[in-house]
C-alpha cells in the first residue's frame, strides 16, 4: 500500500532561509538578549537569555523592571553573534574540552561497516551532510564517559557549564534589590528530591557520580550545549521527531529540530524509521545543540528489511558503533524485554505496544532465545564508553492504555532495568530509564517510587504519561496532565507527546503544541518540588499582567507569538496592547483595572488619612485602615474625585 | 476607545440552521444512537448515548463489540425525534413535575422593575425571544427547593432522573458478558469520596439534604434536563460563554451554549457584559437543557452604568429577581468580601481579580460599610428558595497569580463562605463554594481540604486551577493540570478555560478546546476515583486501537472529528482507515501490527504446541509456554510460515 504524499516525500537539503521562510516567524526571541554565564575559563559560557521588560508607571515616575533570566535550549540560533549555516553546522563548542583530556583519538573514518558503505553510497550522494568529521574514540583501554571522570574526582568543563546553566546567575539576582519581590517563591513538597539552593560543579559532579544525573554528551557530537538529567536539576522535556516510511523529509525533521529548541526542547530523539535514516540524523546532530537520542534497533530492523526474526548482535552492533560514531547522545535500548516477561502481556488489552519491545519479543519468541540486548550487555557498555554514550533503558513492555498499567510485565521489565542499571555502573556509562506511558492518575506516583526504589535513583524519563485513554487528538493535554505529576513526584525529563499521537505524524504546528504543553509540565513541577528561583518568570509575567505591560506579558510567556496572536485576534488596534482593560471583560468590568483605581485612591491620602497630590502607589491597607477609623468624609471625596475612574 | 470588531457586533436571532451551517460540523454524533433509561414513570427518562462498534475480526469469523454508553449533556439537539426550534425553544421537561407539586403559582408577568420595562422596551423588540411564559414562583410560605424536598424525605422526579443518568445502565452491564471485559477498572484512590456502586434516587436524595450536592433547577427553567453536582458524583465542567461592550452578539452566544454542550459541558455559565445582556439570557434559558449560572451583580453593575459605588442593595435584588424569574439555575454571589479582608490583598502581586470581587471591594471603601450581599444575606435566601435558585458562593479574593495563592485573604474569605454555608441551609437553599484560580501543585490539596472543613463538605467548584503562570494562550492546559487534581481530591465542577484566557474573548474554537480539556480533566479525575463504570469507555477505545478500528477509536473519542481529522491529515486515503498500521511507525514498525502477529503466530498451534489450521486467537501466554519447552522446530515453523508477515 502506497499512501505516502508527494507534498511530503522530497529530500530537500535544509537551509535556514527556507526554515524560516516557510514556517513565517522568526527564530529570534522577542525583547531578549541572548547572554552567557562566565565560568572559570574563557571558554565556559553557558547560556541565558534576558527578557527586557518596559518600565511601571507610578504616578508620573516610570520605574524599571530588571530583566528576567530563562533557561536557554536555543544554541547558537538565537545568538546574533553567530552565523548559522546550516551545510557547515553548529561550532564545535566543546571540541577542545574533549581534545585536551587526552583520552581519544581521531579514526581515519568511520569504522562500522554501514557508516563506511554509506559514505560511499552514491544514490545518496545528494542528500548527504557534505562536511562529516572523521569520527573519535576512546583511546585503547580507556572510559570517556562524564560518569567515570566524575568517579575520578574531576569536575569536566561539561560539569561546570551544567551548573552554569542551571543556576542561571541566581546567586547575582538574590543580591540585587531589583529582584527582591520577583524571588518571592512557596516552599515547594520535593517529594525526597535533593534541590541546591545553587546548583556547583562539584554538586554536578557527586550526582553523576552517584548516577542520579547523566550528561549526555558524546565525544563525536562536540556542537553539543551540555545538559543535564536528574532529579535534583531542572525538569527537562524531550521531544520527538523523525521520518516514517510514510512521510517527511530531511528538511522537514531538521526544521522540526531547529524549531522544537526555540520553543524549548532540552534533547531531542530522532525515530525516523523512513528513507536515508543515516543521512537525515547526520544532518540533525551536526545542527543540534542539544543531545539527540536514538531507538538503533529501528535502524537495524530495517537493515533485515522488516524480518524481526533476522536480526543479529553482530548487525546491531555495527548499527550502535555506526551512530556512536555519528555523535548520538543515547541510545534507548530494550535490554529489559525478557522471554519470561512477554507471557505476562497475554491477558493485556493493548499487548505490547512499544515499537522496539515488540520486535525484541516476536525476536525471543521467533528463536526461543534470550533478547540479545541483554545477554550482550556488557558488549554494548564497552562501545557506550569508547564514545560515552549514555543509556536509556527503554520500557518496551510499557502499557498501552490505562487498564494494563502497573501490570507484572511492565514492573517485571522495570526489575531487569534497575539489574542492567547496575551493570552498566560498573563500566562507569551513564543511565537513565524510560517509563509511561499510560496510567491513570492514582497509579502514577508508584511508577515513580517504583523507579527509584529498582533502578537506585538513576534518572527517570516518562512518556506522559495519559491518564486516559479517550481523547484521541488531545493527547498533549492527557499525557502532559501526567507527565505534570510525574514531574513533581521525580522525574527527571518528560517525554512530550503531541496532538496527533495515535493518528499521525506530528508537524511542526503539532510539535509546537506539544513541546509547550511539555514545558508547562516541566515548569509546574519544577514549581511544586520547589527548585529555587523557578518561580521568578510567574512573578515578573504576573507583575507586567495586573500592570496591562501586554508587550511584556506576551514576552515572557512561553510562546509569545501565540500569545500576542490571540489577544489581537479580539482587540487587533496597537492601541489595545497599552490599554487598561482586556477584551474579556471590557473597560468596565475589569477587576485589575478596579483594583488599580483602589490603590490610586489610596495615593490621594496623605499619612493622616487627608486628600494630597499623588505621588505614589500606597498599599491597599493602608486605605483600609482609614476606612476602619469610619472617616465619612473620604467616601464623599471618593466620589467627587472618582466621579468618573474610567476615561 | 472603541476597539470593536464590526464582524463580531451584530446582533442576529440566532437559528439552528445558520449554526449548523456556520460551524460546518454537524450537531449529531457520528456512530451514536441517542437512548433513555427508563424511571418509574413514563415522564422519568434519562439520556443516554450509545456508541456503536464494528466488530472484531478473529479468524474468519465477525464477533460483535458492545455499545459504549456515554454520559450525554446534549439535550434534545442529538435526539432526532424532537424538532428543534430555537425561536420557540426546548421542550418544557420538567413542566409537569413543577406544577404537580402544587408548591409553585404562575404570575401574570415578570415581577421585577427590570423585567418589566424589558418586555415594554421597543428599541430591543425584534431581540427579543418571542415565547416567553409568564414566571412562576413558590405560594406565599413555600420552599420549592431541591433541598427542602429531600429533608422533608421526598425523592423528586429530578433526583430520580438524576440517579438513573449518572448510573447509565451500570448494573445492566454488569449482566451482560459482553461487557466484562470493558467493566474491568482500576482500584481508585478517592480521598474520602463515597462513590456508590451505583446511584439509588434515595442517595442522591440523602446528598441532597446533607448539603453535599445540588441538583441546579430553577423552577422558571422546565426546559432543564436535571444534573447534580456533588463529590460523591461524577466530575462535571461548566463552560463559560457571554458578550462583552467589546465583541459578540446573542446569536453567537446561544452558537457557543449549544455547541458547548453537544462537547459535553454539564452547566453554562452566562458572563455577558455587554449589549442586552437581559435578551441574550432569555434566548440561552430558552434554548439550553443544562443549568445556565450567572454574576448578577455584573447586570446589576451595568444598570449603574458601570459606577460601583452607586449599586445598592434594591437595585441588586431587583436583579435578582428579574433573572430568577428567567430561570438562572445558580448565581455567583460574592457574599465573603468582607471589608476586613480587602486590606489582606495589599502585599498581593495582582490584588484582587475577580470582578465581583473587585466591584464589591470598591462598593465596601467607597461607603466604609460592609458588603450588602453579606448583610443581606439571608433576604437573598429568600429568594432563592422561591424559584430554588441555588447559590455559586463566588470567591472575590481569589489568587490571580501563583504568588497569591493560599493567603490570609482567600482563606479568609472561604472561613466566610462557610459560615454563609450554614446559613443558607438554615433555608434549605442549595450551596456550592467556588474555589481557584492560580495555584502550583504542590498547594492544590490544601484548597480542597480547607473547603471541605470549613465549608461543610457543600461542594466545590473551581476555576481550574492554573499550575503557573507563564503560559498565555495555552491555560486551558496549565488549567488543565490542576483542574485534573483538584477534581481527584474531590472538586465536584470544574470551570473551564479557554486558549483565550488572559488575552481574549474565546470564539466557538477555543470553546472546544477549553471543553474538551476540561472533560479529560473530569473523567482523569473520575478514573482516579475510582467512580464504578468511569473505565469502560477507556477499555473499549483502546481495544479498538489494538485492534485497529480506526473509525471506533475515532468515535469514541471525546471529539471523534478532530480524531479523523487528524488521522486524515497524514493518511487521507479511506483505506487507511482499515489499515493495520499508522502513520507514525508505517507498516514495519507497528507494535501493535507486531504483537497481534505473535498473537496470530499462537492460533497455529495446538494445545501440544504443534502447528494446525488458524482458528481463533490463543493468548500469547500459551506460545511463550511452549517456547519455554525449547521445541526448536516450532522456530523453524514460525519461519516458514510468517516469512511474509506484511502484506
Amino acid at each position: 500500500m502506497s499512501a505516502s504524499n508527494p507534498k511530503n516525500s522530497k529530500n530537500e537539503i535544509p537551509s535556514l532561509k527556507s526554515l524560516e521562510r516557510d514556517f513565517g516567524q522568526k527564530f529570534a526571541y522577542p525583547a531578549s538578549t541572548k547572554t552567557y554565564l562566565q565560568g572559570s575559563r574563557e571558554d565556559i559560557k553557558a547560556p541565558i537569555r534576558m527578557i527586557e521588560q518596559l518600565p511601571t508607571r507610578v504616578g508620573e515616575e516610570l520605574v524599571a523592571n530588571p530583566p528576567v533570566p530563562v533557561y536557554d535550549t536555543s544554541g547558537p540560533y538565537s545568538d546574533p553573534e553567530i552565523v548559522i549555516n546550516l551545510e557547515k553546522g553548529l561550532p564545535r563548542l566543546r571540541e577542545a574540552w574533549i581534545a585536551e583530556r587526552n583520552d581519544t583519538e581521531q579514526l581515519s573514518g568511520p569504522s562500522s561497516e554501514y557508516g563506511v558503505a554509506r559514505s560511499k553510497d552514491e544514490a545518496t550522494q545528494e542528500l548527504r551532510f557534505a562536511h562529516i568529521s572523521a569520527p573519535r574514540v576512546a583511546k585503547s583501554g580507556n572510559n570517556v564517559s562524564q560518569m567515570y571522570y566524575a568517579r575520578q574526582g574531576i569536575v569536566t568543563p561539561e560539569m561546570e557549564y551544567v551548573a552554569l546553566r542551571e543556576s542561571m546567575g541566581l546567586e547575582q539576582l538574590r543580591k540585587d534589590p531589583a529582584y527582591k519581590q520577583l524571588l518571592k517563591q512557596h516552599p515547594g513538597k520535593s517529594y525526597g528530591a535533593n534541590l541546591p539552593d545553587i546548583v556547583t560543579g562539584e554538586f554536578v559532579r557527586q550526582e553523576i557520580a552517584a548516577g542520579r544525573a547523566i550528561i549526555p554528551a558524546n565525544i563525536n557530537h562536540p556542537e553539543l550545549e551540555p545538559m543535564i538529567i536528574g532529579r535534583n536539576f531542572r525538569v527537562k522535556i524531550n521531544g520527538n521527531l523523525g521520518n516514517s516510511a510514510v512521510t517527511s523529509s530531511i528538511n522537514e525533521e531538521v526544521e522540526k529540530m531547529v524549531w522544537s529548541i526555540r520553543w524549548g526542547a532540552d534533547t531531542i530523539m530522532d525515530l525516523s524509521t523512513g528513507k536515508h535514516i543515516h543521512e537525515t540524523r547526520e544532518w540533525i546532530i551536526r545542527n543540534s545543540p542539544v543531545p539527540i537520542g536514538t531507538v538503533p534497533i529501528y535502524q537495524a530492523l530495517d537493515k533485515t528489511g522488516g524480518i524481526a526474526e533476522d536480526l543479529t548482535w553482530e548487525m546491531f552492533r555495527d548499527t550502535l558503533v555506526e551512530q556512536a560514531e555519528q555523535g548520538v547522545d543515547y541510545f534507548t535500548i530494550h535490554a529489559g524485554v525478557l522471554l519470561r516477561y512477554v507471557p505476562l502481556t497475554a491477558d493485556r488489552i493493548t499487548g505490547i505496544v512499544s515499537r522496539g519491545g515488540s520486535i525484541m519479543a516476536k525476536w525471543c519468541l521467533a528463536h526461543h532465545k534470550e533478547n540479545f540486548l541483554y545477554t550482550k550487555f556488557d558488549e554494548i557498555c564497552e562501545i557506550m564508553k569508547a564514545y560515552d554514550v549514555s543509556f536509556s533503558l527503554g520500557d518496551g513492555l510499557r502499557p498501552g492504555c490505562i487498564a494494563d498499567s502497573n501490570d507484572a510485565a511492565q514492573f517485571g521489565e522495570l526489575h531487569t532495568l534497575g539489574e542492567l542499571t547496575a551493570k552498566a555502573w560498573k563500566h562507569d556509562v551513564q543511565v537513565m530509564i524510560e517509563g509511561p506511558g499510560h496510567v491513570p492518575m492514582q497509579r502514577i506516583e508508584e511508577n515513580m517510587t517504583e523507579e527509584l526504589k529498582h533502578c537506585l535513583e538513576a534518572p527517570f524519563y516518562t512518556l506522559g504519561p495519559l491518564i486516559t485513554d479517550i481523547a484521541p487528538g488531545y493527547d498533549h493535554i492527557t499525557s502532559g496532565i501526567g507527565a505534570a505529576q510525574i514531574g513533581w513526584y521525580g522525574t527527571a525529563m518528560l517525554c512530550y507527546v503531541t496532538p496527533k499521537e495515535h493518528l499521525g505524524l506530528p508537524d511542526k504546528e503539532d510539535v509546537r503544541e506539544g513541546i509547550i504543553t511539555y514545558k508547562i509540565a516541566a515548569h509546574g513541577a519544577d514549581l511544586a518540588k520547589g527548585l529555587p528561583g523557578a518561580q521568578v518568570r510567574d512573578n515578573a509575567l504576573s507583575k507586567a499582567r495586573f500592570e496591562f505591560r501586554w508587550e511584556d506579558q506576551f514576552n515572557l510567556g512561553l510562546d509569545p507569538e501565540r500569545a500576542r496572536e490571540y489577544h489581537d485576534a479580539t482587540l487587533p488596534a496597537e492601541g489595545a496592547k497599552i490599554a487598561h482593560f482586556c477584551s474579556m471583560c471590557g473597560p468596565k468590568f475589569c477587576s485589575m483595572k478596579i483594583t488599580q483605581e483602589v490603590r490610586d485612591y489610596a495615593a490621594t491620602l496623605d499619612a493622616d488619612g487627608n486628600p494630597k497630590v499623588p505621588s505614589k502607589v500606597i498599599p491597599i491597607a493602608e486605605v483600609a485602615q482609614e476606612a476602619t477609623k469610619g472617616m465619612e468624609e473620604m467616601s464623599a471625596e471618593f466620589r467627587k474625585r472618582g466621579s468618573e475612574i474610567y476615561q
